[in-house]
């Protein structure tokens, strides 16, 4: 259960207290404010404050003094118009604060896009809770064969049991040694800052991460791509669902564009054209290697 | 007149209509919404929108789940010990969105902080207004003739007529004639992103401005700064006046440790040290630079 | 003529003096270093230094001991497999440093580039040259009468004649005046920083330029497309030549997936889809507005 | 040992082949090139490449065509002032790529520091080699009772002998696991990117790290700081040496400004200034919190 009965009970007082404001509000967005939204069997994602709405992004672009008469018809064209463009310092203009929990070695993926603020849970202060992410059976997925970077099927049977025992054993063991190590009854104590290093990467941490809409997208764009990892993507799957009640005309926009869309090299655009002429193209006379063809056939089905 | 009767309108619907939100408000940024504060002669700053107040900061430190349980007077002392100790992502976790007018020869030193989120309104595409900034007599300097990169005491009579005349005349004849070259009455029309480099470097320019609090602390700890060139300088006292009151304690902390605070080298903390044992310490025993010696005397008075 | 003799003279002695490195060398860039390539009247690019080479984004990207085993054409291979998926990590660890002429207004496009390092001629602290762009005629474009961020034809006669006219006595005027303000010959002379502002948006500064490679390729794709300003475009093509000779296999994908690329939305890959099964597609029945759809034929052919 | 016979056959097999280049050269830094420098146990740093050197940073920020005709002195003078007065840009110039080989919890501080570009080893993609950091006995601190974040005296007897004994063995056990997991010996074998989570945080990794010389400079001013926790501190003070041999101007001016300075709050500079009139100040009269004042003792001696 990633959030206690205190922790909800905070959340709650927290959602019981609406203020006046003049600020651009989001309708869509407040009604997920401090709500945690469960991911992984410990974790969650929680919006904690936002700054923009759809017509921001608007009127920065226009660098207009109020919201700009235009109409919401308009302004969806002129954000599907800056996305198509790549103008990105319009979608910059909004911003979204989060608290995610999550295991290290997906915050250690997580932490890699640079262009965002930070505040982690410090394990050189205080104590990690003795939480760990232990995948769902069907998660247990075995090396892939033909991709060293990615998952085959789930794995079965004994192996997925002994799989199981390790995982849940070693993080136990590793847990109840460093809840010795930094006990102060009868002994000094080792320092935090290194009785955290016996622990391993399925722990939980947790963060406060804050991001523009822009740089937000760009880490969509590759955390909730099928080919990123499980445990990174259905965090980037929950934030999705947010961003989408936050400012709908961008996210479809970036749905369309960005998520749905591909890019075609400049030998791959000269394959689709000659197609479309009726020349039967191969791999052979494309130009583009095995693995480029691959990827190719699946753009264009 | 900075603001035109019409945006002033605009400007007065946005203060008309409070929403209810869950998120973070600060009363003291509440009052400041949209207003715009007169920056020279025909510039302003205005605050868009705000993300987080001296809570939030406390709030990312402590990674907590609500706003915390600690007091008011607690979260002071950690804001000036995070500030103390150089912790900088607590700060990051405020934002500010700034709508800046401001002369083009500003608007070149202020981009040089590139931490910050800028949308500029486009020459390219849009026709600039008639406006320029002239200096009002008094802050019509003569070049210093100690430091090559500052300003003496104010022209006067004759130079300080002819100057200005300059300013006005060459202002007012570019502008004339870039009109001109972009009119497309009676002939093609010069395309705007060639006919913009006629215009001299003090006519203004506006633009969308956000950048998190940390940055903006650096911003201003720069150009607030007594060596700043005056034109920014106005710039960043006026945010400076809205940031006291949006974040009391952070500007508070920030007041004492950085902008009323002072760096001292290994040098001048050994002098200092020798001084309070009661030794003499003149520039020549200092071990310091005559420039170094002059600014160390500065500090300690 | 950008460069003086004296100048050229101190090329031409850095030129004269190679020194042993273990470093890794591009010899491809060894015969850039330090040489003035002039772009448009007055300005220029010179490379002032470099990091790395094809190589290098290899090693990095397989963080290996030495140069690997590998053979260039695997090299060629992974590289192209890096900039197809979008690592664009391993590009960071190239990097290049560039002393660049160039009018303001250019400088105020380009410095938008917010991940780099720049270091500009300061016209507080120095008096700026008399020099300004003022374009050859086949560049005095008007405005596009489809495209409001956009050119047309080039303007004829006598418009064409008054803005130039208009455009060489402004500058020599302004400068003129520049001058006369500055100079303390009978006077106090105006501050520099006061001075410049007097001075039009096509007078030429100069800078260093620093940036890694992955973020200069961003640029470049902005900057040398055939959409960006003419007077960019140049500096963007000058510096694509002499990429092209420090990193040829960076630079082949780049202009394959990149420059000669197009990336298609989730409606323009439904319509490629359909019309390879021989569905004939119009605007109507593809889902785009008219702008989407005209450049969906200009990728498609 | 950090390092195997086959690479350091690499790393001699580089070192013996100089090419030559016009580039500036720093010989002290050509010295360091490749050589790993053993940190802890099994960690270490390299110097992979570097560019430009004192003389670079001054030519920038003169924004000059040769090296200038200034003297080393002049050089080691602008530098200074420079440091002096937080000019950050010229340092931008400077750039270095280091190969560090460091336990995880070391790597997850380290990359906070976000301005810098990184290449880490892939464990979802390689096998992690069987090597933890395990400190010797003199670090293995116990916690510091009067500070959260910090470490007190060494444990001793027993309790250190049990500490041993618990980090030894489950990150042998737990690799034991990870290796036995990840085996397709008559078993279908876990994927690397979930079986790499049973690993402790003190399991080493590597990665190549690109940063100019100002941010390098921040990041040494932090991690190189008696506050820093031992384990990254050791990394930095490697560091330092190189940078020392590298830009021995730039590096003196850090040490004396930043690494031996002390920044004083406006409340300090009133202290010192009233101590040096002869008042005597004590705590309570000097407007400072307990913690301040402590830590104003430590700066006055």
């Amino acid at each position: 259960m990633p959030i206690t009965p205190d922790q909800q009970a905070e959340i709650d007082t927290l959602r019981a207290n609406p203020q006046p404001t003049l600020r651009a509000t989001a309708p869509g967005m407040e009604a997920h404010l401090y709500k945690a939204y469960d991911v992984l069997d410990h974790g969650f994602i929680r919006v904690i404050d936002y700054m923009g709405d759809d017509a921001a992004i608007c009127q920065a672009a226009r660098v207009s003094y109020g919201k700009g008469t235009k109409s919401v018809q308009n302004d969806e064209g002129l954000i599907r118009y800056l996305m198509r463009h790549w103008h990105s310092t319009p979608f910059e203009m909004c911003e979204i604060k989060l608290h995610v929990k999550l295991p290290v070695f997906v915050a250690r993926q997580w932490i890699r896009h640079r262009t965002a603020n930070v505040n982690e849970y410090s394990a050189r202060y205080s104590i990690l809770d003795r939480e760990f992410y232990i995948p769902a059976p069907e998660h247990l997925a075995a090396q892939s064969v033909i991709n060293n970077q990615g998952r085959g099927e789930a794995l079965t049977g004994d192996e997925a049991a002994r799989v199981l025992a390790y995982l849940k054993d070693d993080a136990a063991r590793c847990y109840d040694h460093y809840a010795e190590m930094i006990s102060d009854e009868g002994q000094q104590g080792l320092a935090r800052e290194l009785a955290r290093m016996n622990l391993p990467a399925n722990i939980y941490t947790q963060w406060y991460w804050k991001v523009d809409l822009h740089n937000l997208f760009h880490f969509l764009r590759l955390r909730a791509d099928s080919h990123a990892q499980y445990e990174i993507r259905v965090y980037a799957d929950e934030i999705c669902k947010v961003v989408a009640d936050w400012v709908p005309a961008a996210y479809g926009a970036f749905e369309d564009y960005r998520m749905g869309g591909a890019t075609l090299s400049g030998k791959a655009i000269d394959c689709v054209r000659r197609m479309l002429k009726g020349e039967v193209v191969t791999q052979e006379t494309s130009g583009m290697s095995k693995g480029e063809w691959r990827e190719f056939e699946g753009v264009i089905g």
